[in-house]
């Protein structure tokens, strides 16, 4: 384990949770201050402070990197040269050059990489990309993912030099890989726009911005990130099929609600901002987030030598959207997505149709059920494009 | 009232329903055979297809414009001409242009003006604005208005030419003005970005709509449309505050919930896409969606000589925004707001400090429980830039 | 107006807003000092401490009974013999013994007489009884009301002498009216079964009770209501039919949430016990309680000349099942529901076959989709009460 | 594992799942032509249909028991004679005696015994008790536990002589249990008062519920239980505490809501009773059913040897309360728990003030929030017992 940060205890308790055969046996961090106090705390038998020490221990098996963004490059490199399987934390790198860099580093040396996208890992959200593979909600049109909440833990996150930008680096890159998992990972996200903005904390960083991502196929990415959210953490998804609709809600209303006067005296949950009055729990973090799913897959797939759901490449992918939208909120237009290799489907094999045929010679453009219960259908002629209505009693 | 559509029944069952010593005493259509039964069914004594019969009539007091889009512009002349008081439907019209020539006709006569722009006077949403007033969420960074559904009941919406445009023009006045009450309808609208598409529909206007809208005081305006929505009708607003946050659903998600395995044989509600399972009705839609407080202010100020809460000016600020939204869907960057006249705050009286002062030396950045329960504090040295954290025991 | 206190306040603000064209014009208190201070407030010309002055004033056309609960019966007969209509805030009277002796003085006097039994009509519940007479849901077999807060506004009620009991006749009258109009108010309540604690309050009567209500078709209502609840006003209602299913929710949870840091200067909600933190306001409280379509039916039916949905007689009933109810907690088993005379239909008019038949030899036990997608069907040999499995593929 | 059910198909998918390390070694069904496709199916490497062939087999660590009710005793008394140690599915027998055999066996054997009753090991549920531990809600009042859904799986459920009872015992036992943990499994549940009746299905035995379950601190446990509910499966806590309210959904309403116009292809969840229309699925209902937590609890316990959360003795006890229950639906009114031994406290250990100390000389009555923001304190003396109220502006 590299890093000894927030996340990192959120990923050793998921580790040590889940299989429960899987063992982190090595703490790394910049400072033995650090390093050693997390690797007694997690019962770790071997710590240091020296990054070459760590990966090529001999009982790793595989590296993961949960430091800061700006470490996230050397600590790839030095995995991949040491032959080690190795996993990194979000965002995969502060840039899309960066990023670039890693993925050329594991692929170059062949070893397992695996991008710790915890949030495309959430139970629900796999049901959900489930069900629209198996057409639940027909073609995917829309796919937004929101995730805002009052400011990050850890002091480096408000560097803009370490963590490479603000809430849309921190927030966004969960977002943008959400959507396009509902929308497809082979169709090829063409341009970006984007709002950002530094509106409350005395930052150089975006805390708030919202962005959309046009996909091949027309599809629309939209992503809404803050740190300047009040009232926990809000974490929700909407997409919007042609023939339905999917709603997520992973954190702030979950079916679990309490109301306390005197305050609960343990912990709420994540980025919960008061402890009395009502409050909204989530069951179980480590499961709800994503955490266990990602994991399994993980090392399952490093066991049975095959790819995860989510690799350095999606994290590159998601690196360089994150870089046109930064180009978009300063040139304040749409910008396009520069991608050094596309290994998803051409732009020409994505194209849609978008009208619903009725029947040979109409369009549907409506049904309806009227306030008598009756249906109301609206066509369109194809050859005259005449609108057509028909009544039908319920 | 002028029209005898979908709205206009709405309208009349408010009318009747709420201050009941108000009447409509003339329907008015474009063909005598939309007009006669019209009357008859809502017990309207005088019915005509002629404009100027109808709004000359003696007994009339207020012109209730209810017609399709292209035909406001004649209709609120008409009724300035006449002398008489007009209130009509969103939006008020096609484009800037033609509600500029409305606003100029209605104040050059000097009659009562008022916009039916029922939404702002939903009572979730006035309960919401006057605590925001209050202070209650502090400085409005974002008010996020979606309205979608599967598209409109009568066949001219979806005709670019009647209508002036689609999805946007339709549900996206709603989604603007709503956002400006939040925000401050006297802090000015400056700048547009807009994604427009038709993603399934067989129209020439969009069905799908999304916008940021940028104010003088740095805060955003989004608006999210569509006629492409599968479930009913969503309408949700949503605002952030630096001391709080608002989620208002007024349609989908109220508190009713009905599973119903042979079908509610009798009306569900506006838009609902089924008639069996479980399905989300709305306890009293003409109250609920705003009718009831909207006709109150507007015939209670029509006779106290006073301004309602919406005017023709307010119509007319939505229609040049609708215009620049669509100029940047088609030149993909931000697009400038053009009005004629700003009748809000200049610029300069609007602008925020947005940092948080912590102490005389300090910003805040971020306050949060910990875990285990402790507080932590990061603040920001205004001098040197640094960050300082400071735990508190809890 | 009889009563100056909190509900007084609540029902003139729906007179005066509702119906533009009635007016309360006299206050009575049994004491000056109130009746005179409240008649200002609300702009009513005349006031009195005599009861008999104020129903016999020639401009009252109905008297409307707003007092404590010991006082009913006395302003019923008081109003009766002034040959004046009446209407009485609920609950009837403090037992079935004073509420049979109300309904027998205004029937002798043939006056009209309307139980304020607001919660019967609010928006959500009228929808939803029609929904059930529609046959929506199938037979009804259960119908839940829960009415729970942290106890009331005025002192008397905490008087079981002037109260007639506790959270059971303050809040459990709503709850078996509103069960009642869901199972059908022409059906024999039976017998009723109780539990009544003093589980936290200083007082003598019951701040806790849970009760079933059994009806002459065997379906049940249930009602739950308490004086120590926290976190607001909770005002629930289920009903499960044998085809569906209805949740209603007219109180904490009803699409409008707010988080305010330094909380909500102004008026949150009724019962609303924290000013700061997630709360849940209600939209438009007079209108989503009952109160507007409550007094537009009472004074609609006397202008009509017909009887309102919610009688003198409903409000017997409801005090004869408390009664029973309160004999029960005592008792500590059923207790049979006592009624001077019964209205509804013969208990033979109303029984019910239970099983669904599914063919001429079979009954329908259950059916079922299997996660494999296929429909699966257990029936019931009617002869030989043999069970059998069938499965259908999808 | 014993049973080759469906709870079997969820117990292996759960103990395969979570800790990696555990295998299912032995299928054993009463008829080979079910355990032989069972065992491969779940790649069991043996399997035999005769019992103690299945309990003796060297490499069987613990017995699962997850057969039909009357199947239960003889195997835990199988198990228990063969030294192993043994987890028995809920309800633990058909009644208290069979349980007390039970109990009797495996403690007399001195083998570790766990009770599988996992919806009090569903992530929300721990989290909930231990707030309520940590004084979160003050003095638990009141726990209701709610589980309702269109009837249960297999037929044999459907015959009251191998299954015990009806919807009583097969869901009734989980609320009970639910309600213990809440209140305290220390707490002796003293009298149980039931409504049962066959309101629909062609069966003996009740497929509908309501129970009330008084302890010896005052608190009461309610049960509410269905076989013929509409709309999917309903799984809802509520507890009700002298400081605070809990709310669990644990299914139909967790965040995760679906459209689906053509229906949704795969499996939506347990008990959904529609596949197109609003949906509302779970997330991963293994671990959200408390599958995971319980194996892990049972596992780590047996390991440890320690006790597990729940034993066969807390079964016991759950049976007894369901066989008092069967007798008061019959008698009409409340029955006493009769327990062969209580192991918890004593009654006067758990005794409780009812009345909240304001000062020295008062009790607090009540504390509210007026419309104007003040605060308004009712008390009342404790010597004169009068009502005093206070006022303190805001």
């Amino acid at each position: 384990m590299l890093g000894t940060g927030f996340i990192a205890d959120f990923y050793i308790s998921a580790l040590h949770g889940q299989r429960s055969r899987d063992r982190v046996i090595m703490a790394y961090s910049t400072t033995k201050e650090r390093a050693k106090p997390f690797a007694e705390k997690h019962g770790i038998p071997h710590w240091t402070n020296d990054l070459h020490e760590a990966v090529n221990h001999p009982e790793v098996d595989i590296v993961c990197i949960g430091l800061r963004n700006d470490q996230h490059l050397e600590a790839a490199q030095a995995a991949a040269k040491a032959g080690k399987a190795v996993m990194c934390t979000k965002p995969l790198a502060r840039n899309g050059r960066e990023a670039w860099e890693m993925v050329k580093a594991v692929e170059h040396a062949g070893v397992f990489n695996g991008y710790l996208e915890d949030l495309v890992y959430t139970p629900k959200g796999l049901k959900a990309v489930e069900s629209v593979r198996n057409g639940a909600i027909g073609r995917v049109l829309w796919a937004k993912s929101r995730e805002t909440h009052p400011g990050p833990h850890s002091p480096w996150f408000w560097n803009i030099e370490k963590a490479g930008g603000g809430a849309l680096v921190d927030l966004g890159c969960h977002c943008i890989e959400i959507a396009r998992n509902f929308i497809g990972k082979n169709v090829r996200p063409v341009e970006v726009m984007c709002w950002a903005d530094t509106q409350v904390k005395p930052i150089e960083a975006e805390d708030h911005a919202i962005g959309l991502v046009k996909y091949a196929n027309g599809a629309i990415g939209q992503f809404e990130v803050s740190w300047a959210f009040r009232g926990g953490m809000d974490l929700r998804d909407e997409v919007m099929g042609t023939e339905g609709t999917i709603w997520i809600n992973n954190f702030l209303r979950t079916g679990f609600e309490m109301f306390t006067a005197p305050g609960n005296s343990g912990y709420v949950a994540e980025k919960a901002e008061s402890a009395s009055g009502w409050l909204f729990p989530v069951g179980d973090e480590t499961n709800d987030l994503g955490y266990n799913h990602m994991f399994t897959d993980m090392l399952n797939s490093m066991e049975a030598n095959t790819s995860p759901l989510e690799t350095f490449y999606d994290g590159y992918v998601v690196n360089e959207i994150m870089d046109a939208a930064y180009r978009s909120a300063k040139s304040k237009k749409w910008e396009p997505v520069k991608l050094e290799e596309w290994r998803g489907l051409p732009d020409d094999a994505v194209q849609v149709q978008k009208e619903v045929e009725f029947d040979e010679n109409h369009w549907l453009l409506k049904e309806e059920i009227l306030p008598d219960g009756s249906r109301k259908i609206l066509l369109k002629e194809k050859t005259s494009g005449k609108l057509v209505q028909r009544e039908f009693l319920s």
